[in-house]
């Protein structure tokens, strides 16, 4: 399937790359400090909806379906963002990024998952853009992703109710790496049943597991990888929308981005160790069918030479004429055959 | 074919080292701002028109053609532009790069397009010049690559006319870059095509094909790598030739060309997947012509011999003798086979 | 078997993810100096004992088991640590790390033990919190690690009775560094095994070996690689915490992960060379195979042949009338199985 | 042929450690400005000749022939160079470097030539060191490879003249690292031509030309890469001996430098995908040779038994004496070879 | 044979790591500078004598043989030198290092050497302790490596004598560096002679040859590597022990240490590609082999079967009583061999 680009157009233009489409546009809208919370939709019939800031409220606008071009122009224009904040926002190609604007800081990455029936790992492209007092996310789809930081900051579970919007950004994407994990998890358990059918010597494997694991990691390394750079800059930051508490816990998501590009460069080396096993074990194989080969074909050829000898029709053969010439050479044969046997069981080729 | 050098000559010779020649030079000049603009032709019957600075107007000389090196050697007394900017531009093996000389900043770029016809990757040199309200672009040939850019000034699409020479020197970068994914999306295209072919085990898989997308991938590379560096050290200037704001633009042209090389890097891997996928295929489709004549082989090997036996002529065989000796003798050859091809499919080898 | 993971959380919680369960958990207190020392249990009946800071000694929990949550979060207030400190204490899969907090600074990493019987690396996860005057450890179970450490101090043997509590750090991250010699040096006598066995073409080597070598290496270098920032961090921090001559010592403990990290990547190397040379022996020992098939099949092919010439039933072969037909055939055979001999002999085919 | 070694001697000792010997040596010696010029031969009889230095005249000494030690020694006390100079530039095997001594700068580095006759690329050490208003240069032999720039002075062409010593030491490398870009482009051709050759599966290919090209490519990379380092000092130095103008120059020698390793890196990486295509076309190769071996011995197979069980010499085979029976067997032999082609064709198998 | 190790001991512990033991420890004594020398033994009847400094004179101790702990534990103390300095010189295993000390600086490196016999490198390890006016060496063995530079300084050969115990350190490492040279042009010879005899298609490749090299580099390379870095730390150092002009020399050696890594590289990449045409030769060999008994087979088989065809008994065949029905078939068999071996010869399989 072709790609959608937004190639050519200019700086800042609003175009919608990825492959939703149809389904309904949402904005959750969420105000909260430690002593309480209003959840509204801030999208009604289309008509977007500014809250006035409070005094000493989060404000966090969830915006769940990026493909509507158009609202997006609005949002730019309402939250007056940097328009190159939602051209990246609605690029689903996006590279994980961390870029410091004069009123926000954006941060766009990738949520991973696990698909278990197919095998493959999926991702969604999710961007983050923050300042004082007021937070804004993107989403793809309606997948409710949020729902347990949500559940968070409404049970006033932790400490993000009681912190800025710098913190809330850093409990996002340290849910979503945390995440990362269980997919590499599970890509792990596949490697480990690949490692066990080709240790056994299983007739099962599949030729394009080594492939498609190979393809799963270097996906969720290509996901990753750019990842590091940006949370290392986000952790570095000394902008004043953040607060110097919030670092120490960002340096946290931190040491576990490089974690998981750890653990998925080492499921890499795991799996290309396993491959050279593989391709050993199919030509050590291959071996044994020609050594049986070998031997069947280096008995017999010999032993049907001499049976074509004595089946010649020369006039004068006496071998033929003795009367326990047969005798003499199936014993003959018997012994050839034995001591063929015995010397390639002495060099251990079969 | 040999290629065209410039080599050991006089430090700042003009030698256009590119294939094109005998078409028309043109340079299409353009004047513009916010309020208006004008375009004209600056080279008529081999003169060379500088039209004099206007206050709060850009100057947009446009050289297509890059093959008289007489007239390059005007352009460089013309418009006082140190010789090593002409060399560098005139040659089309010229890195990507970006210089800052006192009067004017010098890009070097490749326009890269996909050649679906020969399934290769085309490449031509861009380069940029540009300092206070001028900038001179120059091309190997008369194709209008930027026509899109100059409709956007004619048309005052987007901020490029109120801004200066560094911000339509850095829309041309953007187009440019852009560019780069439509060419990339090329090539993984065929890359799935072959991945497709590969894991069916269609026979059609062209030998060379692998290796002729690898060597894409690496001419992709090479134009698109050390452009990296350049956009870096680009968009991290501190000329006053460059407005603080399109710094923000060229960051994000500097993280496309990471994702860029990124896209290609991964490219390169799923590629050199696919071959080992390919050689396990190749090697594993041997091994079932070798099982297929080892069974064969093996089967019919001792039955001939048994065969040759009772073929030969001695006079004293009992067994020939014997009113059923030859039934016997099918029945223990039937025998022999089937527990032959028990114990191959015992052992899976077919 | 799945893994435990902390995923999803709020950060901060403490959840234990390793895989030991029921055991007790102990905490050993330790006070010390240069004129005396202290030992106690500090928990008891699941109440833990808290030890005023008394002048000029240093005090050292020993925490052993870390699978009570509860007790663990019992920790975090008692001795009020970040909590981030206890979530990464209890974290088996905590890559090597190190991390100045306000009033004290954490280092997690790994201990390493070779498993002689199951020719396996086990590794467990260590992390010590020091701070002015005092030092936590934690361990995942009852093994006395530090046994060697804490005779050192109660013996006053060595520095260590007459330093702080840095100085304790270092010891203990020495102590564990130092362990590393012993199981690279336990992979690097499997590795020189496995080259002998190779070298003298053996026929006993295990096709898996050279994988689980490789994993077990790869697992050693995953467990260290990080700890060398680790440490380099350490030894170039400029905190009030750490004296400027233990500096010095921990500088000596960089130089020995540097070390580690090298003998590991040679042994890596030396691996990949006995790979290169185990597939080269297994691929000329199939073809010596296939040279005696050659050689027996190529000889007697042609003189079957002539053979069954000599064995067809035609009226009229003048051949088989001669009356010395038979042996100058057999002669003519001799000269032609002696005559390929000598070919294939000159050929250095076998 | 052993290596000549300058090994264990005392720091500054002179010993040159080149192959030349016997020839003559030559000090050509030439003292320049705009006004004019004056070519002297600065080694008669064994005697140097040290001109005074003339005000705003550059004075240069191509010294041709390294091989007399003691006339090298002379030169040292003559000029009054830093010991280690001289002794780095009579040293064959210096890699590429660039030194600041206290009263002058040197260079050294190799200049390439392609010997098309034997396809290997040959090097020679050429040194540069340059003062105030002087240069050395030093060579193995007495070709003339500075006479271009010889003459460019001669005829006052190009900004030479000028300027300083460090602009003509600058020429010197820009003259030499523009001829590493024929060599490479001899190497290109020869790749190009090993492709064609590969790529149409012509059987001529030598087995060694893949090897031979390899070891050309590591040549010139050896050569060149420490190159890179070198001239980056060389265009950041801020010593009062180089003029900034100089500097924009050298960066421009510098851009190149890079430029010839990306193309010999591309260069290498294009030509170990062919050494993957070659090796995938031999066995291919002789997967076709096995597959024909396959088909005539698992058609006949069959048939010879069946032609020796009718062969056999039973009283009582009904079948021998069928009226028709032979063509009958020979029916029944055409069906099971034709089933047996169509069976082998539809897996193509040929 | 297990290796020794200085593990789990408190720091500073002394404990020789290698394998020499029993012979006498001696400590050479050296006090120099340009106006004499002083040659005494400074360790008599197992006590050192500690000479007191003198004005202007640099003072030499060299100590050979570090296997008496008891007597290196007296040095620590007689000299008041760090203890990790001593841990550091008498463990074979340390890696290459510079470290800086209040009193005096450390460096530890291998000196190398080539055993022809073996065909294998020898390293031992060689340290050096220096600081204001005295320098303090320590080798494993009796083996003067050293007589060289004592005899310059006994002969004032050289700057040696008129500089510090700085420059003789330098002196030292010099020397070993230089060897280097020796160690590996001996490799390259053995790298030489396998291509040679690789290429020859000589049979007596031994098939261990290319791994013992390989390990031979790896081993080259791993004592040479870590010493790069610490001779940049030494020519970089600030230190006042160190005089600036002794820079420029260490500076020097760092140029060779990198040329050595180069060499040694280099010569890795080459056995590398020798390696691939190795495997490609033997796989080409067999290839050919492979070939022979393809046609071989193909052209017996068919003619076998026409032999066994007519060898059949049916009392009905009735070209069996053709008069020249022998004779035909003799013609139809070579018509057949020629066809077939046309068909093989045009398709160039042998
Ligand atoms: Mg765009
Ligand atoms: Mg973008
Ligand atoms: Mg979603
Ligand atoms: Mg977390
Ligand atoms: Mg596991
Ligand atoms: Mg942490
Ligand atoms: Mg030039
Ligand atoms: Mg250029
Ligand atoms: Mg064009
Ligand atoms: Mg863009
Ligand atoms: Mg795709
Ligand atoms: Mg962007
Ligand atoms: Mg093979
Ligand atoms: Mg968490
Ligand atoms: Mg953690
Ligand atoms: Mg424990
Ligand atoms: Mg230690
Ligand atoms: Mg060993
Ligand atoms: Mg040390
Ligand atoms: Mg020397
Ligand atoms: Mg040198
Ligand atoms: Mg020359
Ligand atoms: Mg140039
Ligand atoms: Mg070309
Ligand atoms: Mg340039
Ligand atoms: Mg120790
Ligand atoms: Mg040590
Ligand atoms: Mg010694
Ligand atoms: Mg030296
Ligand atoms: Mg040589
Ligand atoms: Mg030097």
């Amino acid at each position: 399937m072709a790609k959608k680009r937004n190639i050519g157009s200019i700086p800042g233009t609003i175009v919608y790359t990825g492959n939703v489409t149809g389904t309904q546009v949402s904005i959750n809208y969420l105000e909260y400090n430690q002593n309480g919370y209003r959840a509204e939709s801030a999208l009604n019939n289309g008509e977007i909806t500014i809250y006035p800031p409070i005094d000493e409220y989060i404000q966090w606008y969830d915006i769940r379906g990026l493909h509507d071009n158009d609202l997006m122009q609005k949002i730019v224009s309402s939250f007056k963002i940097h328009p190159l904040v939602i051209e990246d926002a609605v690029d689903i190609h996006q590279r994980p990024t961390y870029v410091e604007y004069l009123d926000g800081h954006f941060i766009s990455l990738k949520s991973l998952e696990f698909n278990s029936e197919k095998s493959t790992v999926e991702k969604e492209t999710v961007s983050i853009y923050f300042g004082n007092k007021f937070i804004i996310t993107f989403q793809e789809n309606e997948d409710d992703i949020f729902k347990v930081i949500r559940e968070r900051i409404i049970n006033k579970k932790g400490r993000v109710v009681a912190k800025g919007a710098d913190y809330l950004a850093y409990i996002i994407v340290d849910y979503i790496v945390d995440n990362y994990f269980s997919v590499l998890d599970a890509v792990e358990e596949q490697v480990e049943e690949l490692e066990e059918s080709i240790s056994l010597q299983s007739d099962d494997v599949d030729k394009l597991s080594i492939y498609k694991l190979k393809k799963n990691i270097l996906k969720i390394r290509k996901s990753i990888a750019p990842l590091r750079e940006a949370v290392n800059l986000f952790s570095r930051s000394d902008s004043k929308l953040i607060d110097s508490k919030t670092l120490t816990f960002i340096k946290d998501v931190y040491d576990h981005t490089i974690q998981i590009i750890d653990n998925a460069d080492s499921l890499r080396d795991i799996l290309s160790g396993l491959q050279d096993l593989y391709i050993s074990e199919v030509s050590l194989q291959m071996n044994k069918v020609m050594q049986v080969l070998t031997i069947i074909t280096a008995i017999f050829v010999p032993l049907s030479f001499l049976a074509g000898l004595y089946g010649m029709n020369f006039v004068n053969i006496p071998e033929l004429r003795a009367q326990n010439g047969y005798y003499i050479l199936i014993g003959i044969m018997v012994l050839i055959a034995l001591s063929m046997i015995y010397f390639f069981k002495s060099r251990k080729w079969f």
